[in-house]
């Protein structure tokens, strides 16, 4: 058998596992969006058997003989590179969980998802305080089969930023928060807070949805390719390159929470739409860690949609939808979804406050994991954080801890990637300008050039680069957190006024 | 092991079967409702993947060990007896195809039906045509595998009505065809044609959704176990008994295509939202088969929904729907849906005339898989043929040849079910009679004990009794067509003013 042939039984080998990922995917996405309460049971046993199939093709001894074989090659692909270093990675930390355990955690983390947006929906944290209980507990036993060096957070952060580390979070966040605290006081004290009370209003749902489907146009989503639908809490999810799905949710009250939900997403569905044809079959035709993934999510929601140069733009499409806005003028709204303000939804927050939401998480996880804080304590922990840090406190569940989906479907650990996100958003957003005039190409109403330059730099190569090889290739530097701080500064010091 | 040990081990794998079943239709159910374009061929392989594992699953050794020892044990519950029927069933038929075939042809149907649903939109069959006609090899080939005795359409019919025949369907569609078009010539000589220019106008399509909701609710479709979608073809898909999933279709200058086509759906609907929680795990938690499915459909669109007694109670939620029609009496909505009336869309046609469509269907599949036909004649035949039998001519393929989704989806032999949905249905309304006050119930807009009474006697065994026994056990004799004629000329000569 020559190479080229056992790479291509090799392909079609991972092509299976492909398949099944989609196959999962599809009904975890239906689970969320379509599924009647009647089906929520039938549902997860049935992610629960597909678990199984997943755990057995990732751990057949075939697949021991094709890393044992692409190991012994001289592989200079990078594609063959990385399609070794990704099915040994998930061979090795899979053949570590028994299947029958793997089993387990997809039906119960199927049902908590239903059940969280039941107890999210009736303020009921009782409801899902055992689901929450059972979920560590399995995230503790994985941890146990999967072993760990410094901290038992290590092995989670490692499933969605391959590398990463507690003690660097640690390090990173703490000069983050010091800094954004110090920000946040100049703001307060010196500067002048913009106005927001005209955007009080009653805002219909037909209508928020079609902006929202204007926007996503106008960034480059590809309906063809892709549909934008209704959920609990918005996620994005991909079955192919040319299926991309992604959520939202509205309030009659404000439709920037949706919009910019939907920016968000709409960052994640251009990286999954972007990814190259040729990398199906690879294992490698999906973002290559979450740090990348809200790069790309909060670069459009933020980096773009809260620039004076898309409201230029866009508060036309706002006016039309919206008349009682029409007099706004671009200005107001730049103004108004910029104001740095301490508040208690992460995914509604401001760009300067929202790395509190997930810092606090990040402590909260670590406890958690660590058997320093149970699921009873976590609620007044929950508090007491968002008192210290922010300034505030829910005055119920629904806006404190039953806000986020994560736990609920089994995601500890993930949170870290929202603010790693936001870090290389600026880094790679300072490498761009220095390509594209992106303030005028926004203005216009163009951005198809900021797509095809991320295309090209970023979405197409899928998970052939690791994280930290993708940074340094697109910005000519490692990770550097300073870009972020600079960008917010300069950003909120015009806003607010100061100087 | 004991008895109870070994069935719970067979239920245990018959459970797999049943999830990975839920899984494919799930995968089906959102190709037909939701995949965008660029979804169509990733879905399609990761349904051939799919039918691969069910092929898997169903040939297993395993599967002969439990057919073999079913076989010697003295069964005596009807569901462990119904189980090895159906297991030997599947067992026999799927050991004889190719695992490679089965999976080629899932993948080419799963393509077909968005190709099918194109080529209907743009009225364009050469679009269609080598999809039809691979499809059609590929039936051949199958029947090449499983044999046949007296006609190659035999083996096709036998997998939606077990049993059946040819010959059968020859006999009983000749005498039926005869005694309709006699009917139909009494009506157009002696009979008052009823008026229904009323019915001329328009109708949002939120108003039609909103209307067909409040019909399902009527006759007791529970939407915490299901839900209606819209999709190219309508049609009904069940994911257990707590997810049943119907779809319908919207036109703008007729309400009653899509009221009727939501009855009908819901009629199978019912049946799959009543089977027992109990025959979980024994592979008979589905219809048992697609006459007796049909006869739940035709039963709610025609003798429920096309009853005088139907309208006396549902006008005024048509009037609440469409002001327009606020002065039509039931009296009037009653005469006008039981038109008979030659026509050539079959989902439309009136109950006198619709078994003229399924025999048109039936001639030509008979003709297309004895080699009797060509793809390329097909659609100058299949005008012929509604000449001759109808009297009508379609002007385009989408009126004619294009309007069924069957075809697309592999399912030839499908059609009759519907005609003999229809005698089982007239022959079970005959019963209910005896049982149940159905017009005063009708009438009242309580449906609830005609629901509970085909829950009681056919929905809740699912697949546990054959056809054949079921139709004695519910009405004490073998399927007779006299009550089904009988039926319709005795309403139609009424509505016809006859005498």
């Amino acid at each position: 058998m020559t190479f080229e042939e056992k790479i291509r039984e090799i392909r079609g080998y991972v092509r299976k596992m492909e398949l099944l990922d989609h196959t999962r995917a599809v009904l975890h996405w239906d689970l969320e969006v379509n599924t009647p309460p009647g089906g929520v049971k039938p549902r997860s046993e049935a992610l629960g058997y597909l678990a199984g199939e997943t755990h057995k093709l990732t751990t057949s001894p075939v697949v021991g003989e094709y890393i044992a074989w692409l190991e012994e090659q001289q592989l200079e692909d990078p594609v063959h590179k990385a399609m070794l270093r990704e099915l040994k990675r998930s061979y090795d930390r899979m053949t570590k969980i028994p299947a029958e355990r793997y089993m387990a955690f997809a039906r119960l983390t199927s049902e908590a998802q239903s059940v969280w947006a039941e107890a999210r929906k009736r303020n009921d944290y009782e409801m899902f305080k055992p689901y929450l209980q059972q979920i560590l507990e399995f995230q503790k036993e994985f941890v146990g089969y999967l072993g760990f060096k410094a901290n038992k957070y290590d092995t989670l952060l490692d499933l969605y930023e391959p590398g990463l580390t507690t003690e660097t979070l640690e390090h990173v966040f703490g000069e983050l928060r010091d800094k954004l605290v110090i920000l946040l006081r100049e703001l307060q004290e010196k500067g002048t807070r913009p106005d927001n009370s005209f955007l009080n209003g009653k805002y219909a749902e037909d209508a928020q949805r079609a902006l929202n489907e204007r926007a996503l146009r106008l960034i480059g989503f590809d309906f063809q390719k892709g549909r934008m639908d209704v959920s609990a809490h918005p996620f994005t999810t991909s079955f192919a390159n040319g299926d991309v799905r992604l959520t939202t949710r509205y309030a009659e009250d404000d439709f920037l929470s949706s919009l910019f939900s939907t920016l968000h997403e709409g960052g994640h569905a251009l990286y999954e739409q972007g990814i190259a044809d040729d990398l199906v079959g690879t294992g490698l035709a999906n973002g290559v860690s979450m740090g990348i993934h809200e790069s790309q999510s909060r670069f459009y929601e933020n980096f773009i949609g809260r620039s004076r140069e898309f409201w230029l733009n866009f508060h036309k499409d706002v006016a039309a939808a919206f008349p009682q806005l029409a007099t706004v003028t671009p200005e107001q709204f730049y103004r108004a979804v910029n104001i740095a303000q301490p508040s208690l939804i992460r995914v509604e927050a401001d760009e300067l406050t929202y790395s509190m939401h997930i810092i606090i998480r990040f402590e909260m996880e670590k406890a958690l994991i660590n058997d320093e804080l149970t699921v009873d304590d976590a609620p007044a922990v929950w508090s007491e954080k968002y008192a210290s840090y922010l300034g505030v406190a829910p005055s119920n569940y629904a806006e404190g801890i039953l806000q986020d989906v994560h736990w609920s479907g089994g995601m500890v650990g993930y949170f870290p990637s929202y603010a790693l996100g936001n870090l290389y958003a600026a880094q790679i957003y300072n490498t761009m300008l220095k390509d594209l005039n992106v303030p005028t190409l926004v203005a216009s109403g163009d951005l198809s050039p900021i797509r095809e330059w991320l295309r090209e730099k970023i979405h197409r190569h899928g998970a052939v680069y690791t994280p930290s090889e993708l940074v340094v290739m697109v910005t000519g530097e490692p990770l550097n957190a300073s870009y972020f701080v600079e960008y917010l500064k300069n950003k909120l010091f015009e806003v607010y006024r100061i100087n």
